[in-house]
């Protein structure tokens, strides 16, 4: 019987689907469920530290460091990016809204006891230290998730 | 214990997705699920009324009113786009193979009983209002969702 | 109440999340949920058979053969793809940090009983014929798909 649990996985690095992975991870809580949410690939991007450097990389690491975002604030948006455009577009319609921006909601998910959790493997894929990741997250790989997920009632693929 | 439900979110406004939430909206009430989509961010468009306005708009409204599909017919592909071409061409093998269009799984998801839900919080950051979306929809928020999700048996994010 | 299942529909055709529902798959097998993989549209490239044919195809059909991969191995990413480069450096890195290519999953997928089935809806809207996919698919269509997710744990939309 599933137990009041959601278990989100957040495999996209675009502003967008992070904040709907948040609000989604926030109301899950505010229902009373214990909620996980699981960074992985692109995702990463969402937790990374600002200005954070890990130890030495290869040239690919590198490469890949500097085309993917260095953390919340730098996300593109799925859609109408416009080299970064839709990204400010959409940060300022939803603050004229007083709608939470995603650094407030991912401070909203930590004091509502939300669990983030750091897939090793895209990390090791990657070459992403935990030097490079925000503080007090959860480290593991799809054994960690599933362990959450079979217990959900609500389990996405953001 | 989960009820015979089924809950989906529609985030993207792709054509090709959109034909997917609504397949497998059709089909889970087919299956005899009651089923729940419910429509955020870019899915907005696939709910929009062709040719409708809504009150005054601001300037980044009407930019992102303008760049926006205007409905469920100017959806354009995921992939293989092309300024339009791929909705096009995708349109007219479906049709060719007798396959229903995204017009015809709507009509056949009300007939079906499925509830539509527009989130609100979307309509508030996009600057859409009621008048700009079909009729017969039901508003909410993640909690209108959440309420759907935990006692589904089926939750998927589109 | 639910069974220990896990159904996860395969609709993007891109690498990385290829990557993803099959580690997804593999894991959930391991856990010891029976565990099926749908795949439809874009999806259907995961599964095809290199350099198969089928029958005889219209102009629309053979354009979108040439428009989407012709199996596993030339899939691209869905971000930083520059015609081809993100899958050859994502692979790449991969195989430096010694983890399982996609093909390596799939073959383990199959070898812990993982289920995939083909949508027949798809195959047929696209002009896919059974020649040019995998051995070893079932097929079926949304009826098919919910059969399995209404019973599942864990039920995924990649």
């Amino acid at each position: 019987m599933p137990e009041d649990r959601a278990a989100i996985i957040v495999f996209s690095g675009d502003l967008d689907k992070a904040l709907a992975a948040f609000v989604l991870a926030t109301g899950a809580a505010a229902a009373g469920l214990e909620t996980s949410m699981f960074f992985t690939f692109w995702g990463l991007s969402v937790i990374k530290k600002e200005g954070a450097r890990g130890g030495p990389k290869n040239l690919k690491e590198r490469m890949f460091g500097m085309m993917t975002p260095s953390g919340s604030k730098t996300l593109g948006t799925s859609k109408l990016n416009f080299l970064g455009m839709g990204s400010v577009m959409l940060r300022s319609m939803m603050k004229e809204k007083g709608i939470a921006s995603l650094e407030e909601l991912i401070a909203l998910s930590r004091e509502l006891g939300v669990r983030m959790i750091a897939c090793t493997m895209s990390m090791d894929a990657m070459g992403l230290s935990k030097e490079e990741l925000c503080d007090g997250l959860e480290y593991g790989g799809v054994a960690t998730y599933m362990a959450d997920a079979t217990r959900a009632r609500v389990s996405l693929f953001v």
